[in-house]
């Protein structure tokens, strides 16, 4: 299996945005983390962060050509992107959502996700853990799939 | 650790419920499949189920009480009950809601959780799974609480 | 044909409940009637009464269970309760929702029903008149199917 | 007792409109059923369908002068005409709502009668046999009324 | 100056609907106070009474036709009617919208006027005077724009 | 009879205020026109103008202790004073709403009024004439009510 | 192929109303310029204008009578009539929305189609060229579907 | 006179739930204080704490059945509980609704009171004092109306 | 102990105004009710009446200089003025808002307050009494802040 | 004349997008088609694709500065993008929106478009063939403002 | 040049209310600011404190009559004052709102402005210096319009 | 002190886009004077525009790190994205928002600022000069915030 792990808008600035809310530690400390998670669960995994809402459109659409599941955290775009909701709808390959924080807790216009109901799930709410979570999430569902 | 899981309204129909939905395993099997999995973590686990909205903020003050973390399912009522995000707010353990199903493909009546914004943080759309990864979650969240 | 009605809230005040609206005949008088009116039609029939949501949700379970039909006026919980609603989807037999008074005519928030959608079909303005003609609506819609 | 059952816009292309949803019987077919249902019962009906919401609105009120009472099917005026409520509220004739299908099941647009308010009490959701309930029920209250 | 009283659905009812809240008297009255009036302030009229939209829409037509000024109660169609408010805006003729009740006592649905802001004013909650003031309210509007 | 007719804030501006729109006659000559048109009816009349709302409100509690009806332009305050509103409602005597312009064409925040509903009506539309046509409103409300 | 045309309410008014807006050309010149176009494609056509929201539904029901496809114009209808948009979803015959202006420039309330969404499409703010390409895009629906 | 005093759902949390809002004092120590006030005005007092929407509902019918006023706060199930207020409406017996905060400063879904309008009046924002005030306030309205 | 009760607009015509729902004293039996009350309570007490959202801003501005505690009957203001709430919130006096009648049950206009979130509580729907206890509840409060 | 077709995010998907609504023929295809129908017309097109909105902004930008007219298909930008709208609004040349599937039968959220209001007008619904109405009703635009 | 600063409700509490929020320098610290930075800016400055809406209003007249130009910070009228905003609309004199805080960072309620709709521009967020900024504003503003 | 001024999307277009309202000086034009007034002020500026979502969010990273401060006017941006206020929350640099226009003044859909909530300030409505007082804001701001 292969995961392409995709970090939406303003997630390169982990460890000096509010730390207090998300942490000291930084992006590369994320994708190292994400990267050892994979590497203990055999799977192959890449990551990718942009600001912009056509790469990340661009980058879903490119791992669908390779065939690789998704764990993504549309950041911004969770609220208001159904560009990249039509991206994902539109390949075939599984995702799931995740994010540092919880949504529900952040107020109304945080608590809907536009992204969402494309995936096959969300996992939010436990910081970095959400994205081993997610990746884990994958293989739960593609076990399920397989097994039936 | 010990951890009560929560099953809500209608989870005592699963196997017979919309089974193109919702699968054709039991309650009994979900609680089999939670036990084991806990047992391969090295938690205690109990599970508990009632179509009761009162039934439930007792549960929630119980398992305060006996120092357990919570995973809750609270199914229909997590659209609506103030009453379960009171109890869960007003207890002092740790807590993640799971979903069998992704709440964000349902509508925006079945999108919004009430429920929610008193938990860690939320798990949904992966079936029988959604709970295994609940508890998963709240060990993670253990985890780095007692490192930092 | 087997049909067990269900009476929701505060329907055990009938006949001290705002007399006014609601007439002087009581509870016990209302199931004497549905009962004449089921021996009439040739079919067995149960009252229930209850004001907790969690009773109404397990009754539901158990017509379902003895293969029986439903007859159902949620009272309050008419407008608010997704669990009713879950609970009538999930068994596979037909319920009919009755109303003693005229929801259309009751305000916009008396006018919205959570519950009916989950229903084949609803009846209400007609006093203790709407169960007798719910009965009989479950009959010719069990006629229908068994017809084609 | 005289009653006249009305049928709103639409209502003639019954057998050929959405088979699947409204059946393969025509609005003669209907209208047959209803004459020999008002004859078991032993009341003269008068049935009349109009796609114009005025002629609709000249019905309710020729109904009055004739002193007799009205089921009506609303169609598509259900939803909007303020015009045919004030004309069931205007005219002095008990009337009862039927309803082919489950309204309560077809999304809020279609969910809200504007009409219903105006009249005794609404019956929907069971095709045809919505009619013969609409009649009984029209009976069944002028039973109650004579006999208070 | 020739005027053209244009009545609504259901007024052709007064007299007869809802005496408490109309009066007793009829459209017929009503039309003959209204001659009346024309006659004193030397202005030609004709009334004219349609439960129909689009007939009320083509008598606007032929009042421009005619070179008539307009007074129109539109009934319940005030609220709902695009058609007439096109047809009123699509006329070169000036047009008073009158009411027999005060609008804006009637609750908030009833409140909005979807007609009125195509005619060039309101004059209404004074029972059958609201027309003869809506036929002064055209010849001071006629006065000011000649003199102008 | 006796009648006060109020104006509401930014009426004092008149003849200076957009022109275009509210013509370049002022508020002397709008109360000079008032005076004129009340002795032909044979009326008593006195204007009052404030930009305050409780200089308002108290001039209605003076009306009504002076025994005057009353019309009033509210202005601004029509869209937003619920303490004028309860002033109207407050007093026994008549009191008719008047704007120099249609409410209905300005626009949803300026169509709805919170004071009319505590008139017995409204005139809107015609300029300096809705004034007069509101001292004609008064007495023919005046007029039906001694007949009757 | 066999197409009616479909005028609905205020069209009549063309080239008097507004002229700025909607031009000086007539009703007549846009049905000779439709027939013209028919003749052009090699279909024939017959063109229908009413103000009546009724006779526009029966018409429909004709159309599919008669086996022809249909253009339409439900002028202000578009915004309210549920009754048209089920007649149009009740007739298997191919339909296209078309209109004058562009809805989308024109409010809020003028934005929303109701009829639109029992259509095969939508072309509008063209003038009389939205006419002509509504019966092209007819001919290549019907050119799909027959070469699929 | 004899008054019932009822807690919803979470009360039983008081000194343990968030000590900082609501204090360290428990629901014992309420009820005593409850009970000390209650002795020093002469009247009975009976405190009843559950969590079950049910279990308020049956209470409150008890509580008419013993011919007792009530005080009551509904906790959560204020904003939510259309039961709870028709069972208050049910009886005949006078209600105050009580609420150690304010719930005006708590936010829109907070500030909507459900249960407030089938109440003779409320009492919030005073902490337990809350509770006496509610006491008192039962007995003012209680001597107005024996005085009257 | 000094209080300031504050009467907003149209309290001045208690006595004459709606009798039936407000009663027949006026705002002197009112004033004196509240006079005596502080009386027995030891407390110093000052009313004042005004008719003008800013004088009621200039008034609690001079209580907060004065040292004086609050008793604040907004009136109409309660649910608009955001003005009085910003006076309240500036100042470090403590204050209660009290109502006649119960704000919920009088349509959800009047049911929200813009003021109350201001002051520390609320109580409303017993009359007169409502002043009597808003003043013990200023009391009771100030205990309660000396005792910790 | 010279034609720049715009296509919006995920239209690069198309043939392999759920081909069961969006067909099998690729963009490609569907380029070539409208070079073919640009030919047959005697016009020059240029087609680009882009996934980003700003792209799609700075080749509007382009299209203006080259005197091209616009045919675009936002693709989900349709719904959120105000700065494609303003693009469109402030360059001089005319552009018409076109949609593969009818916007108006894919719910509210999709029935709402931002951009089109800035458009001379929309074609939408008839799968690839709304790309050559699209150009055609740009050439018959241009002939009626040359024509005039 | 002449320049009327306004200040609304509440602004003479400045120093006192809230300083964490405010700043602990008086009103007249603020004007003395002011009035140096019109000293040093060449212009005529004269400041204004009022509570009342109607003072504000007529405020804004006079300053028309005096041919000054106006500097306003509405305070808490900003969101409600229609009357304020048709003063400054109704007066030829230039005028800039401003305001010590941030009114969007403020939640929904506080960041709707009735009255910046009708000045030139607006300026907030900058405490003390959003008024000098705003007189510096009104300059620049002249300085474009006797420039072009 | 160095800022960064950053236009948003179609500000490119000055000088060529509706010259009516955004005049006819180019943005080369702009920020010479922003380049002119900086070099007055002693301050070291940057300009830069971008018609992307994604670079503006880059822009402002980079402003951070470069430690400079921020000016930017959003554009359509302004009003949708989440990601751009995130961006600017993200960052401790202190950003002021500027418009060209007067954002109240433009309906509804452009009052409302998603972005200014995460800045200092905002001015908007001068033209050009609101950039240059947007500057002078930043300095007074930075100026506070060394002398307090």
């Amino acid at each position: 299996m292969k995961i392409v792990v995709i970090h939406g808008p303003n997630l390169n600035l982990l460890g000096t945005r509010e730390p207090a809310v998300y942490g000291t530690r930084s992006l590369a400390d994320l994708d190292a983390e994400i990267a050892a998670h994979a590497r203990a669960r055999g799977v192959e995994v890449e990551t990718f962060q942009s600001n912009h809402e056509g790469e990340i459109v661009a980058r879903i659409h490119q791992a669908a050509a390779d065939g690789a599941a998704i764990v993504i955290n549309p950041g911004a775009y969770t609220h208001t992107s159904l560009a990249i909701a039509d991206a994902l709808r539109g390949v075939a390959v599984p995702a799931v959502e995740v994010h540092l924080s919880n949504l529900h807790a952040r107020g109304p216009e945080r608590a809907r996700s536009v992204t969402a109901a494309a995936c096959r799930g969300i996992v939010g709410g436990f910081g970095f853990a959400s994205y081993r979570l997610g990746i884990d999430a994958l293989l739960a569902a593609e076990a399920d799939a397989s097994s039936s």
